[in-house]
């Protein structure tokens, strides 16, 4: 069912800007070089998105005299490392060959034994790397004991748009914190729902399918309680392929969604987690019996629970990407404590009016304190029009 | 000083499937038939903008044998029509020839005489048209003279994009009203200003240009007296070239904007009229002195004036094209009352959260009642992005 998860989130101006794009046209003609090889590394590596988290997204490709003779992504959490399956390809052809890999090789015992020490044995003359690994466990020892072994290696090739494939992994390593990425439908008057609350359907058919591709490539997916209560969504991804159903979250301090919810009583209700501020209760145990998972936390004003908590608590789950899709009161929450990375922004062409703002006071008085966006990415998606950007 | 003055409006995605921005490559290939000659003739048509109104755009090629022997457009109102300058040109070709242009010929006396009877005099043999002429003295009577001559008429090619060309003119002459454009600029969330008003600069520098170019190509901008007394625009083209500057209508009801505003006083103060439902007083007397123009219409609820009114004294003035920059409650109340044609809408990515919305209260309740917006075109300027649509 469904087509294949894709990572549109890929397509930043930056790489738009380094050819990403015209990838196929550049390894037809003869000039390939490091940086057209490592793009076809990260062609493979964003093959892995929505499967590998909490590990990084990396594509190797084994070159021997201009010819690859190995390629392979990192398929799965717990599976082989790209390397391995670009070795595998390549058999007796890695001796004296270049490998291309996005990240630096791991040279510690995970899951699976260490990359480095399989590539030296190999006989891999040449690594061209694009980011360092910022896991405190890998951090430059992968590149030294390479180097160590007579390894010739090269670092930084298409630094910046490597980093922008695994933002959320670096986001994790470097911060501790998950990556989170608000994400709202509008009409272009910037309303997010009618004055009554009715919030079905702004944007169409197609920037709904597209929703389903961000989720599919997310750990979780975030509400407030209101956006229950109002719309009973299900956030699932059902309109793209998905192995496991990303977690998901909402946000009910006093415990105000009914029990009987979508997200509480279908068939992956044991993926939705609540949190709330109140310690106990029936509600509570309701919920938990009907096999969701509740977390109590310290009560911020008026009952509702500290956005910090609810990302720590991430965190200690190996949740290092959030999607929150909703409503005005969270998005403008996260927005006004700073603690979003990035925006998708679904843009309908219809003016309603009065109605739900999409976004509420975040206490910017002048202009020039208007918040921003960078790396700024407009999208049509049928009728629609979809904004990317970071904050 | 400035650039040329382009006709933007005119790529709406019609046009763009039909492939009017091929047509260089078409017109390079030896398979140009109708359809291609008549793109040329819209493309010289344009060229007009901003200097024929109350009249059309026209643009007219003559073909023989398979090469254009004449060309030409209608240049500036008063001037002569379009086939012309294409007669001027073929001279002794024009015989035998075929006349590709956007409007009926026209059969009558205005400030020039009519182009049928030099068309039939010259021997052109075959006219092709892309829309009959609408004005009453005209309206078929041009291809039925032609016709009576033994010239072979046909008509209808590119009937929509042509039509899209000279919305101004179908409007002011079908519907006796001017062609109302709503153009404001905004935060992603909908913000035309922060809470204490200020609205300089939402968007950059690329699309303060291009608002330009559209105020080059209309007869009057208007804006409400609140935009007066907070932003002090000038409203004038200055960015891209223009002979005269568009007239400025405020709507003042009460007479609250100060006489000595850059619209009231600056060198073309006399290119300024206000409405207001004041019938004297010192203000009135002030402005008039100062070499605007003043109007007093009957007032309405709170002293406001009312936009038929001012839209009656328009068509009476020859302003068959209309665009409105704001503030929210003039905006509002266009959408509202349903005398809006078209939509621009410039979108920065920025969030600025609490501020003044784009769009007030139109009444709409539901989803489904929503302004849907027509004939949408998304276009990026700089890193704003722009909507052109019908209502």
């Amino acid at each position: 069912m469904g087509e294949d998860i894709v990572f549109p989130e890929l397509c930043t101006p930056k790489i738009e800007r380094s050819g990403f794009f015209i990838l196929e046209e550049l390894m037809k003609s003869d000039r390939s070089t490091d940086i057209d090889y490592m793009k076809l590394a990260l062609r493979l590596a964003v093959k892995g998105a929505g499967h590998t988290s909490p590990n990084p997204l990396v594509g190797a490709i084994i070159v021997k005299d201009g010819k690859i003779v190995g390629k392979g992504y990192h398929r799965r959490f717990g599976g082989p490392h790209a390397e391995v399956y670009a070795l595998r390809e390549a058999k007796e052809n890695a001796r004296g060959a270049t490998l291309y890999v996005n990240l630096e090789p791991c040279s510690h015992y995970g899951k699976t034994p260490p990359c480095v020490d399989q590539l030296i044995r190999a006989g891999i003359a040449r690594v061209v790397i694009a980011n360092k690994d910022p896991n405190p466990l890998v951090n430059g020892e992968g590149i030294r004991k390479l180097r160590d072994a007579g390894v010739e290696v090269i670092t930084g090739i298409l630094e910046e748009e490597s980093r922008t494939v695994n933002r959320f992994y670096f986001k994790a390593v470097e911060k501790g914190w998950p990556y989170v990425i608000l994400k709202w439908a509008q009409t272009v008057d910037g309303r997010i729902a009618t004055a009554s609350g009715e919030a079905f359907w702004i944007t169409g058919e197609q920037a709904r399918r597209d929703v389903h591709r961000l989720r599919a490539q997310v750990d979780a997916v975030l509400v407030g309680a209101g956006t229950v209560l109002r719309d009973d969504p299900k956030l699932t991804v059902r309109l793209v392929r998905r192995a496991k159903q990303p977690w998901r979250l909402v946000l009910d301090g006093t415990m105000r969604a009914p029990a009987t919810a979508a997200l509480f009583t279908d068939e992956v209700r044991n993926r939705t987690v609540v949190f709330t501020s109140q310690q106990n209760g029936p509600c509570r145990e309701k919920l938990q019996q009907q096999g969701c998972r509740v977390v109590a936390l310290p009560p911020e004003n008026g009952g509702h629970v500290n956005l910090r908590d609810v990302l720590s608590w991430c965190r200690d789950h190996q949740i290092v990407s959030l999607l929150v899709e909703g409503g005005r009161q969270v998005l403008t929450e996260f927005l006004r404590l700073g603690l979003a990375d990035e925006v998708v922004v679904y843009i309908a062409p219809k003016i309603l009016g009065a109605g739900v703002e999409a976004i509420g006071d975040l206490g910017v008085e002048r202009l020039a304190h208007a918040k921003q966006l960078q790396d700024i990415r407009w999208e049509k998606i049928g009728q629609d029009m979809k904004l990317t950007a970071k904050l």
